[in-house]
């Protein structure tokens, strides 16, 4: 599982913002740091470039599901890990596309 | 197609050396620029952290199919981006995994 984390910077007065500009970076090394704790060793999380999903930063997506996030807070981090790294579900309601989902409101067992 | 190119610089005294110590950033902004003159709308190339294929380097990787190349030269790129990205092969003597592929040696139509 490769987990790419947009860390990208713009300058604080650019009107576009940026994931950096909203914590990604930290939020990254909260992530990475719960990685390397339970020694998740097929687990990859990296930084990456703008990954040209702004309006939805700060995100990850994580390969080679193809699965995207946005995320704000270490708790959504935390969620993130425990549902879909260590579970293998899905967290709808941090999802930016839902493309392999059945709609919301389907229960799914498990 | 989602490809990350490992732009990770360590210090030039750095026994381990570095992606972009060998140019990879450079070899990026070919193929970016490739990507964007051939309008190639559903292929995104990002710039990423160390990739932790740090012998292979410079590295990328291209997902969803999770295939991984070492490259040098432009030449390469160019022969990874008609080969791979454009034709949906393989360009083997490239390739730091060959996970899918029949031996080297194996003829291969097309």
């Amino acid at each position: 599982m490769h987990i790419f984390v947009c860390t990208n910077r713009r300058p604080d007065d650019n009107p576009k913002g940026s994931c950096a500009a909203h914590g990604s970076e930290t939020l990254r090394e909260h992530l990475k740091d719960a990685q390397k704790r339970l020694g998740l060793k097929d687990v990859r999380v990296n930084s990456a470039g703008c990954l040209d999903r702004c309006g939805h930063g700060p995100v990850l997506v994580i390969y080679p599901e193809g699965i995207w996030y946005s995320f704000r807070s270490t708790a959504d981090i935390d969620e993130i890990l425990e549902t879909h790294i260590l579970s293998g579900r899905r967290v709808e309601r941090l999802m930016v596309d839902k493309p392999f989902l059945p709609k919301i409101g389907t229960e799914v067992s498990g």
